[in-house]
């Protein structure tokens, strides 16, 4: 394997290693590194200090191009990764004045670890840490490049833009991996396939693949190719077909969430929006205040986890629940429409189902769903659907159809104009 | 490093090393060998077919004395695992009848994928999938034993157990690693490492470890033994030692997790709890209803985003808005004292504060939180804190912040009685 196109990450942390935490800096490292081309060949976790973790990022350093590690930073003792690293790499260390004053600035001069914290690899890079103590470095030596990240992801996240930027200018050229990708909302994996596959067997060089979660569906098209215009263009034509065949469904937003697409779109109209959520307990508020800039539209939300909530915050009947029980038609559009007036909002969803593991019964199983969706001077929206899964699974697939539903019904409202 | 030591856990699959799905398998099969005292020393992602597949199995297999893989064992194309484990570990293959007869019965007799799916290495033991069509093997020669799982969570799950038992009677002898770990709320990193390092210094034997994550701690102590109950009679001492110095931020609980503690707690005590939650914008709300039994004591809870909503829903004055903001001592406990007769619950929780990005003055910058308890017959606790970090941490060690709080109240009251 040429060490050219070696990409590995590392997360250093005896803490993922014994599955107390799980890995995802590795995953969205991964799809940042494909958003500019550059594909990872290999992901490994290693313990915090020690030989072991020596043996590993030797291995590493010998064959890989480019190692992303993340943790090991920090100031307590079983952070030693920049030692490591200075021994393997040769690099020595000093004190970063520039550093020190700004960590003084940000926690008092008493913070305990601004000296460690100060003391900087050299040389290197300099990543600045805006929001945790420790900084990161990009150090290089022959034909390896190691960059080293904090392992708390909101550091890690806010950092890996600095790091993208130097790989867009140092580390593009030669084969690289192209790749396009569109959202849909409300499909199934096999609709979607049966029409790739007919789009493979004319595009053979190409690689397709469909990813599901929780509702949404994204599409992704992969070419290998050193000719950098004309792959693109081929992808994106590829991505416009595809997307023609399912417009009701499609939306784009970077983070690849419908909650951001609902964002833009109501942002962009000055609609309002409140929602009124029982089994989602809280998750659909949190879902719609998400971006900064949210309370521009979002008004706000209950959670009437209980039935006496229901009754005297919202103004649900007793006699719908007692008849109908909270998971109902009835009492969905009442919540719906109660919150639509209480919030004075353009829109307003509501939600009432079984999230489980208990309080299924025969006819209304564990992931039965009642939604609704009022909005103003027309009849709400009220529809039933199962989402399968564990608790949190089908929480989260009720999000994403809620908030597709309501999408579908912005567009719609906009194609009538 | 002993071979006899080294226990690997490998991933395959593309939509792994892409960043597409995040690795949860690993976490969760090292956190059940950790149960059974077997310390992983490795976790690696690999692609799903190929080349590099093969070097990196080859690799593991020279290296490593168990490995346990996951994925690459389904009928399509891309799973060729079975393949290459057979032929570096020199084993063919044989039709089971017993599977095919087992698979015909769930999906009938001309499921497409019968014939390949039934096709098992030889010598191995099978593992049963009861939930999906790919069997499972554990394959041993000389050194190594391989262990293949399939990639889909709930299906590694089910067979994990299976695993467990087969590795308690094969693999457990010589020197094993054993750990204990507790979590605390309300303390930083920097005062729980000073004592840490002075017990370090009398047990230089033991490793300790710190994790932060959004303001709760976990400290781990391991050691590596071949006596079980000394072992553990010594790290069970000196937990209990970390517990006794910090005891006023102490809880346990098995997803290390505050809300976890105040569900057991409130669950316990036939408590009921309700919240009024401005910047945290339903996840306040989420962290309470996590947990599967939350309806028996979490009431429910308002989302006032606008300040609108604050006065109409919760009955804040508007002058105390006008002239304090809506982020303050005086917003918070009217929405903590409203709540708590809103829902008639015996405890109840408030927040307001500037999450950011944007929103942030000099007086009350980005990260300013007020939050309030409330409790039937007390004044309520009313108190101010700095959250830093972005968006999304703000409001996570805002919710860790306040649920420490209202556990330490908790915890004051019981001491009361």
């Amino acid at each position: 394997m040429d060490k050219k196109e070696n990409i590995e990450i590392l997360a250093i942390g005896t803490e993922i290693l014994t599955g107390h935490t799980v890995n995802t800096n590795a995953a969205y490292i991964a799809k940042h590194l494909m958003d500019i081309n550059l594909e990872v060949s290999r992901q490994i976790v290693a313990p915090d200090a020690g030989e072991r973790l020596k043996a590993i990022l030797t291995e590493i350093v010998a064959r890989a191009s480019l190692v992303i590690v993340t943790g090991g930073l920090g100031p307590t003792c079983d952070d030693n990764t920049r030692q490591i690293v200075a021994q393997l790499l040769g690099c020595s260390f000093r004190f970063d004045e520039e550093i020190a004053a700004e960590l003084a600035q940000r926690y008092g001069a008493n913070l305990m670890s601004l000296k460690d914290q100060a003391t900087v690899l050299h040389p290197a890079i300099i990543l600045k840490n805006t929001i945790g103590t420790a900084p990161g470095f990009i150090v290089q030596k022959n034909q390896t490049t190691v960059i080293l990240l904090p392992g708390i992801p909101e550091e890690m996240k806010v950092m890996l833009g600095q790091v993208l930027d130097y790989l867009k200018s140092h580390f593009l050229d030669g084969v690289k991996t192209f790749t396009r990708k569109c959202n849909f909302f409300g499909l199934t994996e096999s609709t979607v396939d049966v029409f790739l596959k007919q789009l493979q067997s004319n595009y053979p060089e190409v690689e397709f693949g469909i990813y599901s979660s929780q509702g949404v569906l994204t599409v992704q098209v992969t070419k290998k190719s050193e000719q950098k215009d004309p792959t693109l263009l081929l992808l994106d034509t590829l991505i416009q077909t595809i997307k023609n065949t399912f417009s009701g469904h499609f939306f784009d937003t970077p983070s690849n969430t419908i909650e951001e697409a609902i964002h833009n779109l109501f942002c962009q109209h000055n609609w309002t929006l409140s929602c009124a959520e029982s089994c989602t307990g809280g998750q659909l508020a949190s879902a719609l205040t998400y971006f900064p800039g949210s309370s521009e539209y979002f008004l706000g939300g209950i959670v009437p986890y209980s039935n006496t909530q229901k009754i005297h915050i919202l103004g649900v009947t007793p006699k719908s629940i007692e008849e109908d029980g909270a998971v109902s038609a009835r009492v969905v559009s009442q919540m719906a429409e109660n919150m639509l007036t209480l919030a004075n909002s353009d829109y307003s969803l509501a939600v009432s189902g079984i999230a489980g593991p208990n309080g299924g019964t025969t006819e209304k199983p564990v992931g039965t769903i009642w939604a609704a969706i009022a909005q103003r001077g027309r009849p709400p929206f009220v529809w039933k659907f199962l989402a399968k899964g564990n608790r949190q699974l089908i929480i989260k697939k009720t999000i994403n159809t809620i908030l597709g539903q309501l999408l579908k019904i912005c567009h719609q409202r906009l194609g009538e104009k």
